[in-house]
Formats: C-alpha cells, sequence, structure tokens
C-alpha cells in the first residue's frame, strides 16, 4: 500500500489539440466528427491519404503525427486503428511529445486469445520504457470530459456537472452518464478505461479525488488487479468526497462474465460490502440504486435524514410508506402537540389525517392550505425534512376540474423549498401519466428536489446516505459534499 | 377456521339497477355522472328535491328509494349522505330489496371519535338483524366491475381483464387500477372496502377465487380481526389462482398508521412471510413489486424460470445483470457447443462476445442476425427464456443514422416471441429518451413480452414466481394460470 504511485493525469484540463488516428469513410469519420462538434481546441486528422476530407473540410490533415509542425501541440490522441498498428501509432505519440493516448481498438487481452494477449504485453512492454505518456485502453472509450468538449459519441450530452466518473465499461459508462445527465446530474469527467495498461480505476479515482471541478465520484468497477484493494480503500479512506461504487462480477457467474468483457479478475467480493463502508465508500448493486443516490447528493448534499414527516394524499400508500421507511430505519416521529396545535384548523375535511404519515386528501385542492402545513412542517425542529408523495392519476384526473393540480403542486413544493433548507423528497409512481411525471421531475429536480417513483427508491437511497456519513465522520470529520 | 362461512357475492355480475342517494349539486353529481357514464344497466338518483337534475336530465329521480316502483329492480345502491343519516338509506335499501349497498360516507370508526364508533355499532347492529343485505364500507369506494361500467370515479379506466383485486383503502385501489392498466394489466372487479362492516377482505377475496371472471388477484391489507389470519391463510391454501398480497401496517409506525386510516389493527407480521408463502400466496413489499409481478404473470404466467440467457448491448451491463441474477437465484448457464457452433459465424464484430452473458454490439445494426440468434437460443433445450437488454440511449442515438434501431429491435422480438413459447423478458433502462422507452413497452408488452426498466425488477419478480410455483405445487399441484 506504501508505495503506491498514483499517475499524475493533472494535465488533462489542458488539452489544447486533438489528433485522431483512423478515421475512415466507411464509419463516415464517426469520431472524427464527434470531436469537431464539440472540442474547442484544434483538431487534427492523421490519415494514410494525405489530403483533406470532403465531408470535414476545415480539420487538417497528415499522413502522421510527427508530421504536425512543432509549434503545434497535440496533448490527447484518439486511436481507432487495427491493433497491430496501434503501438506504432503510439511510438509517435511519444515522438510528438502527446501527453495523454485513447486506445479504441479491442482485441487485446479482451479477445482472450493467446495472440490478442501479445499484442496488449507489446504495449505494456514499450509503455514501461516510455513512462511519460498517459494511455486509456485498449478497448474503453477513453475520457468523456464536456467543458473541453470532448467527447467519444456526438449523442453524449454538452452538458457539464460537478459528478466524477471512473467506468471500465465504455457502454455502461454511456447508460451512466446519459441517465445521469437526464436526472439532472451532469458529469465533469468520465473515464473509460477498458483494459486499463496504464490508467486504471485507482489512477483515475485518486485524479477525480483531487479535481476542483468533481465533487462527487461515480465508479464502476469489473476487477482489480489482487493487490489493488487495499490501494482502492486508501483512495476512498483519504477522499473528502463521497464515492459511489458498483462492483461487477460479485457472482461466479458475474465474474466470469467480466472476464471475458475486460480481462478482469473480478477478485473475492466477500469483503467488499465491509470494507468499502468501513473506508468511507457507498458500494450499490444495481443501477437504479446508482441514479437515485447521485441525484440525492446532488440535490441535497450527503445529508442524514433520520426523522422525516410523510405527507401523501392517500391513506393506504402512507401506511405503506411508513413501513417501507421503517425497514430502512427511518423514523416517522409523531406530530409534536405544537405543530398539531398550529395545524388542527386545517385538518377538518374527511379523509385528512394530522398525523405521521399525514393523509392530505382533499386539501391538495387548496393549495395555500398545504403550503401553510409544509411550512409549518418544515419549521418544527423534530422533522428534519419531508417526503410528499403524489399519484399521478390524482393530478392528471381531478376531482375538481377547474383546478390545475399538476401546477399548483408543483408551485407548492417550490414555495416550501424556499422556506427551509430541510431536505425535501417527492414519489410521483410511474403508472402513466407520462407527461405528467416528467413535467414534475424536470421542474422539482432543477429546483433541488429529487423525485423517485417508489418509496422504496427513496428509502433505499437515504439508508445509503445515512450510512456514508456515519462512516466518513467516523473517520476523519470528512468535508460534507 | 371450521366456522368461517364466506358470504355470497355471486349476484354482482347480475345488477341490473343501482342508485346513487346523495349526489348534490356541490360536487357536480361527480358520482352520478361516473355511473351515468358507463354503466349499462339503470341508474337513479335519490334527493330530497323531487325533480330532475338539470345537467343530467335522463336520470330518473325520486326523493325515496322505496318510491321507485316496485318491478323497477336496484340491486346496488351507492351512498353519499351525512353519517347520521346513512342507517335510515340502508333500512330503505333493505325494504326495496338491495341486494349490494357502498357507503363512500366516512367519520364511522375510522375518525377515531366515540361518536363515530357509535354510529358504526349502530348500522352494524342494524345488518346484524337484516343478514340478506351485503354492505362495502363505510369510508371505502366499493366496487369497480368495469364490464358492467360500474366504477367509482370517472377517471377509471374502462377497460376489463382477468385480475381482480381487494383494497382496503380507496386511494391505493386507484392507484393500482391506473398502475395495473397502464402496464396492461386490466381489472376484472375490484373492492375496496374501507371499514368492512359487512364484506372484509376475507369474503371479497374468496369471491375472486371462484369468479370465472379472475385469473389472478391483487389484495391490499391493512389488517384482519385477530381470529382472520388463519382463514386469510385457508382460502389462499384453496385458491388455485396466483395471489399477490401486500400487506400494510407491518412496522410499528405503519400499524399506528393503519389504525388511523381504516381502523384497522394490524396484528403481527413476523409470521406472516412465511405463513403467505406456506399457503401459496406471494408476499411483496412494495407498490413496485406488485405491478411488476402482476404484468409477469399476466404476460407469461405463472411460470418458474431458473435458466436464462442474458443478452444485451454493453458488456459491462451484461456483468451487473449476472450478478443481480445470480443473487436471486437465476443461472445464467454456459452456451452449450451445439448451439455455440450454430452461432460462432455471426459473433466477428469487434465487441461481440458468444457467452452468458451474451453481447451483441454492433450486431444489432443487422436485425436478421439477431432474430437467427434468439430463435437459435430459444431452440436450446437448456435454456428457459431470455432477458434482453438495450439502452434507450442506443436506440435513440445509434451510430448509424441510417438504421431505425427502434423499430428493428421491437421486430426483433416480436418474431422471437412468435418463433417459441419460452418467456422473453426485456430491459430498457429510465434514463430518458422517454417516447421511445415507452413506445417499446407498449408494443411489446402487447405481445406478452414484459418491459422492465431495471434488471433487479426482472430478477425479484422472477424469484417470486419461482417462490411461488414451488409452494402451489407443493400443495396440491395448483393449476398454474
Amino acid at each position: 500500500m506504501e508505495d503506491y504511485k498514483p499517475k499524475d493525469l493533472s494535465f488533462i484540463p489542458q488539452i489544447r489539440g486533438i489528433a485522431v488516428v483512423g478515421a475512415t469513410a466507411k464509419n463516415k469519420y464517426f469520431i472524427l466528427r464527434t470531436f469537431n462538434a464539440a472540442f474547442k481546441g484544434k483538431l487534427y486528422a492523421i490519415r494514410r491519404e494525405n489530403k483533406r476530407i470532403e465531408e470535414l473540410p476545415d480539420i487538417p490533415v497528415y499522413t502522421r503525427l510527427t508530421d504536425i509542425p512543432a509549434d503545434e501541440p497535440v496533448d490527447f490522441v484518439f486511436i481507432s486503428v487495427p491493433r497491430e498498428k496501434v503501438l506504432e501509432i503510439i511510438k509517435d505519440c511519444v515522438a510528438k511529445g502527446v501527453r495523454l493516448v485513447s486506445i479504441f481498438t479491442a482485441g487485446f487481452a479482451d479477445e482472450g486469445t493467446e495472440q490478442g494477449r501479445r499484442y496488449q504485453a507489446e504495449l505494456i512492454s514499450y509503455l514501461s520504457q516510455n513512462p511519460g505518456i498517459r494511455v486509456l485502453g485498449p478497448n474503453g472509450m477513453g475520457i468523456y470530459f464536456p467543458r473541453l468538449g470532448i467527447r467519444w459519441r456526438t449523442s453524449l450530452p454538452h452538458e457539464y456537472g460537478d459528478c466524477g466518473m471512473v467506468a471500465q465499461s465504455g457502454g455502461l459508462a454511456n447508460l451512466m452518464i446519459h441517465g445521469l445527465v437526464n436526472e439532472g446530474v451532469p458529469v465533469s469527467k468520465a473515464f473509460s478505461i477498458g483494459n486499463a495498461i496504464d490508467i486504471n480505476v485507482l489512477d483515475a479515482l485518486n485524479y477525480l479525488k483531487d479535481d476542483t471541478e468533481t465533487n462527487f465520484i461515480i465508479t464502476y468497477i469489473e476487477g482489480l488487479p489482487p493487490e489493488a484493494g487495499g490501494k482502492l480503500f486508501k483512495i476512498l479512506y483519504e477522499c473528502r468526497k463521497p464515492v459511489i461504487l458498483i462492483k461487477a462480477g460479485r457472482s461466479d457467474q458475474g465474474a466470469k462474465a467480466a472476464m471475458s468483457h475486460t480481462a478482469s479478475m473480478a477478485g473475492t467480493y466477500r469483503a467488499w460490502p465491509y470494507a468499502i463502508h468501513q473506508a468511507g465508500g457507498i458500494l450499490v448493486r444495481s443501477f437504479e440504486q446508482l441514479l437515485n443516490l447521485a441525484k440525492f447528493i446532488k440535490f441535497i448534499g450527503a445529508r442524514p435524514v433520520n426523522k422525516l414527516c410523510m405527507v401523501s394524499l392517500s391513506g393506504g400508500y402512507g401506511v405503506i410508506c411508513a413501513d417501507v421507511l421503517g425497514d430502512y430505519g427511518i423514523e416517522l416521529p409523531a406530530i409534536s402537540g405544537r405543530t398539531r396545535d398550529k395545524l388542527n384548523h386545517f385538518f377538518t375535511l374527511p379523509g385528512t389525517s394530522l398525523n405521521n404519515p399525514m393523509d392530505v386528501a382533499l386539501l391538495i385542492n387548496d393549495s395555500s392550505s398545504v403550503e401553510q402545513i409544509l411550512e409549518t412542517l418544515l419549521d418544527d425542529p423534530e422533522i428534519e425534512g419531508i417526503i410528499f408523495e403524489n399519484s399521478p392519476n390524482n393530478l392528471a384526473l381531478p376531482v375538481r376540474p377547474d383546478v390545475d393540480l399538476v401546477t399548483d403542486f408543483i408551485n407548492i413544493l417550490k414555495k416550501a423549498k424556499k422556506s427551509s433548507p430541510k431536505p425535501i423528497i417527492v414519489i410521483i409512481e410511474d403508472i402513466g401519466f407520462d407527461e405528467i411525471r416528467q413535467r414534475i421531475k424536470r421542474e422539482l429536480q432543477g429546483i433541488g428536489i429529487p423525485v423517485y417513483s417508489d418509496i422504496t427508491e427513496a428509502a433505499e437511497t437515504i439508508e445509503f446516505v445515512n450510512q456514508y456519513v456515519s462512516a466518513a465522520e467516523r473517520i476523519h470529520y470528512k468535508k460534507m459534499y
């Protein structure tokens, strides 16, 4: 553990020039078009034929990297040539003084063949002689850095935020980026490291740990070399930002799959949950858990919530919620006498219930009352936050057609959010009426209220946060996000 | 247990005339309009003022039920009058020979007051003298029977299907009905029983157990009288249809909430999971689990699936899926030599992987290959079914813009479904691109392929089904749905 020296990646925000090696007419210069559409620096194409590409006439073309004038720096090279030619290109990169290379080409150790492994060994051997260049891949998508316009697919969002990401799998990185941005959690930098012959999970994680543009981190790990576990735990231990991890290859059948995917040894999972928790990381098991947790951290922060008031429009669903929250150790304290006195006069309509869970029932038709109720609840020192459940059918099909319940509901929550810094969480079930659900999600998540489609998602998320905070506080009074 | 005599509800499909007592101008004759919009039999309004309602001129009006001509039968009466007047109306119902009454009015035991309990006790006492009339409620929505056009809200769907339902809570019944219909699982009959002074969970469940229009049942239970647990287990034990149950009030805070909601004693939950499983019921914990399971039973049946082939477009997500399926005891067997021989020639593109999980990667651009792959897999006796994961970002933002991946994907699965009776399940993550996701869901669920948004949902659902089938087979070779 003592001898681990993470590789220096701090030059990444200073990437000035990018060259693409291997863009072909066959795939319509896909990756070249991608960089051309967004990269803010200078872009070059390296191709056999020394003439401009008709469809992309503004991009200068060279047959070799070393032909680019010496006073034009190329800091990053994206390589998509057949595997037998990769080493040759890397040599040119070193000659040109390139800082970072991304090898998209697959067919190395990931192929599971002797020949694939030999090609990979050759690359590793060459790099060990040339320690100044950093390499992503092979068999990875490289780096996504939307602020600089560095993307590996045209379809990846331009928006950038403060969530860092490391993933071995490019497909999963795409899925995670789209999923996060869709929830209002844009990404600062994402690394897709593939077979990881140089930059590995630890290096990327270590970089993001100190990156000022990154406030929390998502890590997808298929496997680590046997000795790397301890190093991972050390980085997590030192990291003062929440790190959400998902470990693939937990089971035997998953481990076998990971082996064939990125030639990763999945290692023994048994110790992980405890060790990650002890080190202050947050280990999730599914992609959905990951998204749910990321948006909580983004909107509310890594802030523990133990005592909530559960507000709903259906007594029955309120009971289910009380149960599920109880399963995750979240308490619904009785409404205090003082708060009860302030609220009593609102709860005269049939079906309403001034308890916790609270049933506002038809009161929802009267925004001003619900606003006052929420404000009073948030003002109660016994209540650390509110979960508000409303069903899309109630919103879409109001009993009183003259009331625009959707707009009212959004406004009620906007006012509540303004009135207090305490966490507010909304549940809108995924039962159709999709436009309404999406609108509520968009508008509320836009002001920092996470919206979930099931109480279990919310409860599970809160439990992850609560456990993280207790571990982080124990470790070293970590600065919370 | 021996002396339990379930109440006879078999007359319900023969309801000819309905009267609404208490429709007022104040709520724009809400319930009267609801019945008027869909009920296929004769409808009457009972109101103080003996004249037709201007907005609903076709509905005959009487001041008392007993004023309706003797040769015009009224089988069902919906009561929405102040609580102190309910008993008087019930007396008229008995005089008129009404079979079924639904008391919408709240403010009985649910109110938690002495006076509320007294009103409820009076009703119970009167009914014990008049055992021929059946009563739903008070504080419930009554019955939803879409084939006859009996609904308690105009917004409830007209579609009818084969899923029966019992729920104490009306709000939750609405949520469940909308949720089920949105997933392509329409309802045969739903009972919202509220305080359940006459028809209780057991009666409704017993009725649905024998109802020829119902093939599986969803039951939401807040509480049961102490002696009813054994009776419930007996009905489940005898029932040859899958019964999905959700028990609210599992936790202390949930139990307290249930008490204030429908005055139900939640009882001790500890024994439930084991007892329900032994009796052949399926106990879920959340609303989402309930919907996920209901659509599996509807589309695939209560059919056990232990060995699957997992097909995906992302090796990384495939590994996560392998893990999660492993967590739920679902095996991904190695692809057999024979099948491998048949498929080998397809798997030449980089990124593809002929394993289980299988990565078809860019092969997805070639529908005909993927069709042949799926057909070959479904033909393999070692493989009991397929889970196919595709990400909406892959579908929405294809690398080759000339291919309509969404239509292709739907067609691939339609052909696979036609080629084999084995279960096919699709995962499309909920990460935006909502139109595409909804279209795929609609089209595939329309042909019996359940679509989930996360592998965990699918795995959990399969585990519920597998456990149910093993219990049901042990009990008495139950006829599977």
